[in-house]
């Protein structure tokens, strides 16, 4: 290969769903600019061809008449006869018009259980490879830091084991397709100062370590996850995108990587635009590509001539390229695309349905599990034959049920007029069908980020003639500030958006029991209202089938079982700050401010109880390296059938650096019938006691620790006091990160 | 010496002010149950003795006989006759019963004048030195991270130069009178998680290096500080007490300090009890000595018996213990402790006057220059004969005036009915003197921190009833909640406290000009009435002289010369963040949330004019090793006395690093009369742009630079692009880090 083909393997264009060839995307960047037309990309190959369905709204049969085209002109254009691969965004579902909407992040999260999220994520990539994507650009394994920040609804909680082992059953579904896997953002992004998008990240090697890599790690490992995408954020001063510590020596040679890193859309370009690391193209890109960028999205604008430039003049060595070359040509051959019977025109076509039923029965479940209680004085289920006032900005507006990278809110900046593609309804329609006896009215009261007071009024009136009042409040998630949530959509504190606090005012004053379900992207502060509310749904947002699962759980067709993947705050201010902190990042004699969430991180209630019995014999002792079973029986006393989650966390009193004061290190969720009883069993290894010692490098300590089986982080049923024994040991990526979980 | 012997030179006991011998001050906590009873420890001597005067409200003479007692029994009570250190609070000046109160620190950053802080501080000094104390805590060198934090009135600002160079001044002039300095809190304690007090730090080996250590370094380096305070906080993990990286390897062997490290009050404890470092006392005191703590305070829980039984054990070698000792003793011999005239009695007795009048007029003088105008449209001068309404919870209160190392504020919440000791005028009372022939009325509105609203509506009458309204806002100190502002009183936000934002929406609605003068210990938001206020006065705690030096700004006989120490926000969520940000840490668009400050920091206006004449010539490159001086004339060109401040800022736009957007590397402050110009010229070395490079060491690196001279961190009147040439240079401790100042 010269080295203009070689650096054509690393560079990638953006072309428009119903491109032409030249006709760059809407969204193209004007950073782009300097991106060589298409007819001149080809003749010397393509490492990547991005988003060609979920740029602009098109049919599939168009996306998949667009991506074959430009396959085929490009297979045509090229020596080698080398395709592209062809990515897309997937988090909430296959990105593009038509295909099934799941719920996001922090609901898979609220789930507390890996199985249905890997389901969906092999429905997403089955639906991607049908239409000719390759890849998916997801999941996002950040660990929430900052409720602030608006990328906080992406992530699948605050606990480093939950988003890993929920992320890597992501990874699994979604690989299980043929459909590679994207880690993003590798790492620390979640971090960056007071929750502003990609603000820089304060961070020392061992929170890094400890809280922010291990879901990656277990993504990397125990999933086999195939490519990477490094953070926009620094550490430290150090723009991961240009850190060969993170990228190469951790990635590759300390966890055995062997897949791709790509970069995020303009990251390379701003190394020198934004970060000021670089003085030009040429330098980003030898920047990049040393530490350990294998491919530029979405243009070329570094990886391109002033990449080529530099390696003939010396600058960057061409051993560089070679490798990042090599990693590109290994994913297109484990992807068949290197076959000889590889064709472009081998998709689905306008035959395919991207969103058939039983796809909608799995994404109505997860949304189901992920409806949290947090609190019910008695008024939920709701009654089947009252007045109910139905009021709120999201009463009777899908917005609540999209994250924003679901296509509607992903392109509606854009697209104001964006069509939805599937057929979602809202909390008003679903709540209609489930209490058809009931007299509901409807009155939005205000909107979700406006100052307009003009309905206040009337939505007082609602709930003051009503029974019981459903306020269906939160977020509209959005890009870059078209939106109360969602990618550059951070807030500078956790009060309600807009006028909603003053609504949620008015409603209790009228005396009328109030439900509060909030649909949104991060947790607000509730404190204010804590006492007064007759009850309260977290949603998060679920989806297409979010409706359903909200109204089932209103009306008393669902039981609640999902849990907090997050803290929800008792006052607006006081971030950053989540349930994983010693001793003295939580409420005590030294600060006049105390952090203690109004609902902790874990909390879930249900409308049917559960009886637990912790049975059988734990040791008081075993080695560093042994492991333990800790079981527990749980019995439904109810009268309805429900699933409960038993979660296991870590206590360790004393170490050589400070511990968190609990930690998740296991879980599982229940399902049982009236009277049914289950034993759940968590088999446990030293290693799960991990962290990272003094000396910088991850250790078990002997001493004592205890394990305590709960129903939150901060409601302990029983606590097992255990002894390690033997010596210090020094752990590393073959160690164990999970703990077995049997329910038998 | 037995180990006994030596253990007692490691250890403190608290006794208060009246102290007979075995009864302990009120605010022995509890931890020093422990401490043995006086009749025991002087047997084996003692290292320290705690705050003598500060602990009660004692009388000079009270204090001075109970100190000569306490040391004449210690010296008959040890074999060798070794006398105490007496230590003692010192930050806003001597803190006992009738010693002057100065302003606190942020008024002093607020100068940009090093030269009256080191003058007060000798006066502090000659006062305690005078009276038998030999040791000052202070100053605090923290460089403010989160204006959340309670301490933020004890820091000198957001910048380190600014901190360095003010505390090095303070370093200097404690120290000139014979008394050691003691620099707190060592290192990080600003960066606690949240601005919560003790809580954990996030923080990277960078950004430590560059922001947090510098001002330490300075102290160390250019004041030769001779004592040290680790943090009561813990950095990634590690708490800096238990830190020999820090508190062995960076302060002594790099930096080469000689003199003592004390612990805080019961951190050698908190190992054990608030981070879980250790498992007892003795652990705790292995730690800590370890780590380089050579004296426990204020008590012996840990140095005591149990470290003595940790030796003689072997759990802990001797030889620490002997490192300490002799650091102590060197110490003592230093301070003339260990010469053959000292005697117990040589202190001041009761013919002490600890508030003299050329120190009243010296804090006089700081208070007027630390006093910042942060905006007026005209409203300030206030006219002499108009109706002014005088208005706000700290109108007629003193407590706007002191920080919470004051006596009062300080032992406020242990002595209700505390005495002051000075006297010390409020707003009302010198505003009332300054303008004798206007018609003044007082109305508090509201208190503090209270949530009364029975003032609200006089208050507004008031306000409706004259041509100008001056409101008094801000903070009363105290500690632990006992205040708004002050050690453990951190907010969870940066609204104004209690209700005077309801107070101030009020006065405003009067449509009579509102002056707002702040008396606070942070900065507030005050974005949304930035528009409506006719003028904004900030002056921190002014100290006892505070509200002559406000009065005389409102009245235009003291032109105001303060500039901001810290920035203004202009929301009140969105911390952290100060102006030493790279460019992602600024508002940008890929954040919806804004930073950008209401009033930049090194913000300040005058009631004259001067015109800046950027001379000279500045070469266009210099060596990494070599410096360059940049002039500027500056004129007076109003009508009346004025002192201007000239700011000079670094851009460096390529780095290795990211890099701050600007960065202070020197100032002048430049007095001058009506139509009077004098030039200042800033010499600078190449070593003034060293930063710690990616390998992890500071470095010199060649490449384009600006230098900008400036009226604010916002505000760049003249730039200078230079290049640096020649190798990067690695430079260490013995570096130029500071700029040298000429006015002529």
């Amino acid at each position: 290969m010269t080295i203009e083909e070689k650096a054509g393997q690393l560079r990638s264009t953006w072309l428009g769903g119903s491109a032409t060839g030249d006709d760059l995307a809407p969204h193209q960047h004007n950073l782009a600019d300097k991106t060589p037309p298409w007819s001149e990309l080809i003749g010397s190959g393509l490492g990547q061809l991005t988003r060609t369905f979920g740029s602009a709204p098109v049919t599939v049969a168009e996306g998949c008449a667009t991506l074959a085209r430009l396959q085929a002109e490009l297979v045509a254009g090229n020596r080698f006869g080398i395709p592209a691969i062809a990515h897309e965004e997937c988090l909430t579902g296959f990105m593009t018009l038509g295909a099934t909407i799941f719920s996001a992040p922090l609901s898979w999260g609220a789930t507390f259980d890996p199985g249905p999220v890997e389901r969906m994520a092999a429905e997403i990539g089955t639906a991607m490879r049908l239409v000719g994507v390759h890849q998916g650009m997801a999941p996002v394994l950040d660990v929430t830091r900052d409720l602030r920040w608006g990328r906080t609804e992406e992530t699948i909680g605050e606990d480093p084991y939950l988003v890993g082992t929920v992320g890597a059953a992501y990874v699994r579904g979604l690989q299980s397709a043929g459909v590679v896997a994207t880690l993003k953002h590798f790492a620390g992004y979640s971090s960056s100062r007071a929750g502003r998008n990609a603000a820089p990240v304060s961070i020392g090697h061992r929170e890094l370590s400890d809280v922010i890599l291990p879901p990656f790690e277990m993504a990397v490992r125990d999933a086999g996850a195939r490519s990477v995408m490094p953070s926009y954020s620094e550490i430290d001063g150090v723009p991961t995108g240009a850190d060969a510590g993170i990228l190469t020596d951790l990635l590759r040679d300390e966890w055995g990587f062997t897949g791709t890193v790509i970069s995020d859309y303009y990251a390379v370009s701003f190394l020198e635009l934004l970060h000021g690391v670089a003085d030009g193209p040429a330098h980003a890109a030898a920047l990049a590509l040393a530490a350990g960028v294998d491919v530029e999205l979405p243009g070329a604008r570094c990886f391109g001539a002033p990449l080529v430039e530099a390696v003939r003049s010396g600058v960057v060595p061409e051993g560089l390229v070679d490798r990042a070359v090599t990693r590109v040509l290994r994913q297109k051959c484990e992807l068949g695309l290197l076959d000889p019977d590889w064709r472009p025109d081998q998709v689905g076509g306008d035959v395919v349905d991207l969103d058939p039923p039983h796809v909608r029965d799995l994404a109505r479940q997860i949304a189901e599990e992920s409806v949290v209680l947090l609190s019910n004085g008695g008024t939920l289920p709701l009654p089947g034959d009252g007045r109910i006032a139905v009021v709120g900005p999201l009463a009777d507006d899908i917005a609540g049920m999209l994250g924003c990278y679901t296509f509607p809110s992903h392109l509606g900046r854009n697209y104001p007029d964006m069509p939805v593609g599937v057929e979602i309804r809202t909390v008003w329609e679903a709540l209609g069908a489930e209490l058809p006896d009931a007299r509901l009215t409807l009155t939005a009261g205000c909107g979700v980020d406006n100052q307009d007071r003009t309905g206040l009024a009337d939505a007082r009136s609602a709930a003051a003639g009503a029974d019981v009042c459903v306020a269906v409040f939160g977020d509209r998630a959005g890009m870059f500030g078209s939106g109360t949530s969602g990618e550059g959509c951070d807030v500078a504190d956790l009060r309600l958006p807009g006028i909603q606090e003053e609504l949620l005012d008015a409603l209790l004053d009228t005396g009328t029991p109030v439900v509060l379900v909030l649909l949104s992207g991060r947790p607000y502060a509730l404190g204010r209202w804590a006492d007064r509310l007759a009850a309260v749904v977290q949603a998060f947002f679920p989806g297409q089938e979010g409706a359903g699962a909200v109204a089932g759980v209103l009306s008393g067709r669902v039981t609640p079982s999902g849990r907090l993947p997050v803290s929800v705050p008792r006052q607006s201010g006081g971030q950053p700050g989540t349930y994983l902190t010693p001793k003295l990042g939580r409420h005590g004699e030294v600060s006049s401010v105390d952090p203690t969430p109004l609902f902790p991180f874990g909390h879930g209630l249900s409308y049917t109880t559960f009886a637990w019995d912790a049975g059988g014999d734990v040791p008081a002792e075993i080695e560093t390296d042994g492991a333990l079973t800790v079981e527990v029986t749980v019995r439904n006393v109810g009268d309805r059938a429900g699933a409960d989650v038993v979660q296991l966390y870590l206590h360790d009193p004393v170490a050589q650096v400070t511990r968190p004061v609990v930690q998740l290190i296991g879980y599982a969720k229940v399902r049982l019938e009236p009277g049914e009883a289950r034993t759940v069993g968590f088999r446990v290894h030293a290693e799960l006691t991990s962290f990272t010692g003094r000396a910088g490098h991850r250790i078990v300590e002997p001493g004592d620790i205890e394990l305590r089986l709960s129903a939150s982080s901060a409601d302990h049923r029983h606590t097992y006091r255990v002894r390690l024994v033997g010596p210090e040991r020094k752990v590393g990526h073959d160690r164990q990160m999970t703990t077995e979980v049997t329910i038998v």
